[in-house]
């Protein structure tokens, strides 16, 4: 008999291709080369001290808990410090609304699996962020894009989209991955009310949302949704579901995330979460309670947007400096990204292997699109979350090196 | 427009009841209960101080790896060690065969994702695991069961049913949930020669492998897979994946498992694992290689095996002094859970009102049966492990009164 796995394999893993990040990665994890190319936080923020403290107490106070099985809705004085933390933006929800999830990821992939039937439409933001069409793809669904611009989502050409009867949107309305860019107030309404015109949910995915630089914070589409459609029925959600995590504000390694959504979706994805991992780990989930308590993790968010802010504006007077005038790039008001725009023609996948011989490293535009195009091949994703003021600068130089000599190879070849 | 979530959600939730057990083990919570319902390790023997040490260390020494994203494939060193430890069993394992999960409940639904396509056969023991079919029923197989008795699942049955041409068959030799049966050696080689014959994937989980109280270690069917069916070829595993996890020898709450199999396998659950939540907790990885590192861990599971194998006995014993001679049950050699049969007619569901009412619980069989029968309905799965030995004994005769109350309602009918 045969040991072929390949010929078992479900049909849903059949256009799965490796995953080019994953790849890449691998590329530019050699020490000399700077890396714009995760979007890890910087491990200089993350609260160590604070970390010994809260699992020496809860192993010495609560480790019969902490080690053990638990509820597959999650730790419910987390559940209570989410509903409590997201009530200043607005969000108006209560422990029964809130679902601990292994990682932001781990929503995503629920979601799919609660909504998307093969062949179902999903309309999503071009470009968009890779993990969520990860999780969607193994469901089957077809993408319906819509263009960004540096206001975000085009509102403008939603609703023509919106005809075609996607199952849900998916969008990314602060600093968006990859984009940077985040979505205006007025489109903000305009998406709302679009959204409940033709029937659709809106997954808001919202993990960067506390990392804002400048400006004013602006409502979530949730929040929207309630306060202008729905009657105040106490505290249910609407049309929309709102995802966000501990991965930037406290650290990525715990895998914490969360679903805020009504009631009875809940408890569907409750169902859908037990049978996927049963719970997330209760020893994380103590521990990040115990850590985000008694107001710390605001005053932790404000050391992580001083950091990061300062290089973000290394990295754009940076890009200032050294790159060639036809090349742009977005200006992001927080988050982990920002999204450069090269020259009709370029190739960024050519690009990358000229900058990784410069030993400087960046994700290319073409993977976070759900629907590729000649447009998609002329992007880089720049992250400036993870290395140092003094090396962005470095990189950006190196890299521009890159971008002078494909800007000329292209040149000659127009002439 | 609506918010009717429920029109909204995809087919493959259709089927999808409230579990059994979540919902009944919310009754079982009160304190006057003696529950043999969970499948809980004791707390007793969770070791504290130990990850004390641990988590001290790591967040002295690696805080920064500890906190940060980590590779989808699982922490190195934990795959190592793994790997190394199951040599042990004759398992012949490289630490590519090795894919670290977010508790053995991931592998399911990551095997289940990589394998199912709608309206696939999977073949299962009945009765079997129903974390198991939980993970399974969202990519909509159909069941094909084969029965069980005290050596296990009966190969005699076997083959007709795999001339149905199950997608695969999912196994738990040793000290089955919910059974408490152990699949006999004669049992174990005809499995892989029938599975090798037909070529159907065997996938074998072995939660509670290192639980033996008695008797000796039987050879993993990956073992009797690789040497008498296949070449030598170094460390390739063939037709079976290999399943296990940390929950039952070092701490539930960490949520780890893991699951081995051919390089080519494992390439292709990874990327499944990224879409589905990135990567398991790099710091509860870390931790827990800590923790069982310098061979704590063998040492550490002689101790659990003396505190479970006295609880086995306990109630062992309790069952013989209180129950009525017309019910029988299982005589685990290892792992957590005992299956009692009682006369044909009874209803364990009603049963397990009764108990209620003498503050015990367990789990009623049918939940255990992809295909339920009559037969289904007269089994309770009670689980050994959590409960201290003095309240076993208690908690079996108060059960033995509501079992005796229901035996002479029988008899009454039957008159």
């Amino acid at each position: 008999m045969s040991t072929a796995w390949t010929s078992r394999y479900a049909l849903r893993t059949k256009g799965m291709k490796s995953s080019a990040i994953r790849e890449l990665l691998k590329l530019t994890q050699k020490p000399e080369v700077i890396s714009f190319a995760g979007g890890l936080p910087a491990p200089d923020v993350f609260p160590t001290q604070r970390f010994q403290e809260a699992c020496r107490k809860v192993l010495e106070q609560n480790a019969s808990q902490a080690l053990q099985y638990g509820a597959s809705e999650g730790y419910e004085p987390l559940r209570e410090m989410v509903a409590r933390h997201i009530a200043r933006y607005g969000i108006k929800a209560k422990v029964e609304n809130v679902l601990i999830t292994s990682g932001s990821q781990q929503a995503l992939d629920l979601i799919g699996k609660l909504l998307i039937n093969p062949g179902d439409r999903v309309l999503v933001e071009a470009p968009t962020y890779l993990g969520a069409l990860q999780a969607f793809n193994v469901y089957g669904p077809d993408y319906v894009s819509v263009p960004s611009d540096e206001d975000g989502l085009r509102t403008d050409l939603l609703e023509d989209r919106l005809r075609s009867g996607p199952k849900f949107m998916y969008v990314l309305p602060n600093f968006q991955n990859p984009g940077g860019t985040t979505l205006s107030e007025g489109r903000r309404h305009q998406l709302v009310l679009l959204a409940d015109k033709y029937g659709i949910p809106i997954i808001e995915d919202d993990p960067y949302g506390q990392l804002r630089y400048e400006g004013e914070h602006l409502p979530p589409l949730v929040v929207i949704d309630r306060e202008n459609l729905r009657r105040d029925d106490g505290y249910s959600i609407g049309n929309v579901l709102y995802l966000s995590t501990f991965s930037k504000t406290l650290a990525p390694g715990l895998r914490l995330g969360w679903i805020v959504a009504p009631p009875e979706v809940i408890a569907k994805l409750v169902q859908l979460k037990q049978g996927a991992d049963l719970h997330t780990s209760t020893f994380t989930q103590i521990v990040a309670y115990e850590v985000a308590k008694d107001n710390f993790l605001d005053e932790h968010v404000k050391l992580i947007r001083r950091v990061y802010r300062e290089r973000r504006d290394a990295m754009l007077s940076a890009l200032k400096d050294f790159f060639p005038p036809e090349v742009t790039w977005t200006h992001p008001q927080g988050g982990l990204f920002l999204w450069v725009t090269l020259p009709e023609g370029t190739d960024a996948s050519k690009l990358f292997e000229a900058a990784l011989k410069e030993n400087v490293a960046f994700v290319s535009g073409e993977c976070f699109y759900a629907n590729n195009g000649p447009e998609s091949r002329r992007h880089m994703r720049l992250n400036f979350s993870y290395v140092p003021p003094d090396k962005i600068r470095e990189g950006i130089r190196r890299l521009s090196l890159a971008v002078k000599h494909q800007l000329e190879e292209l040149h000659a070849a127009a002439r």
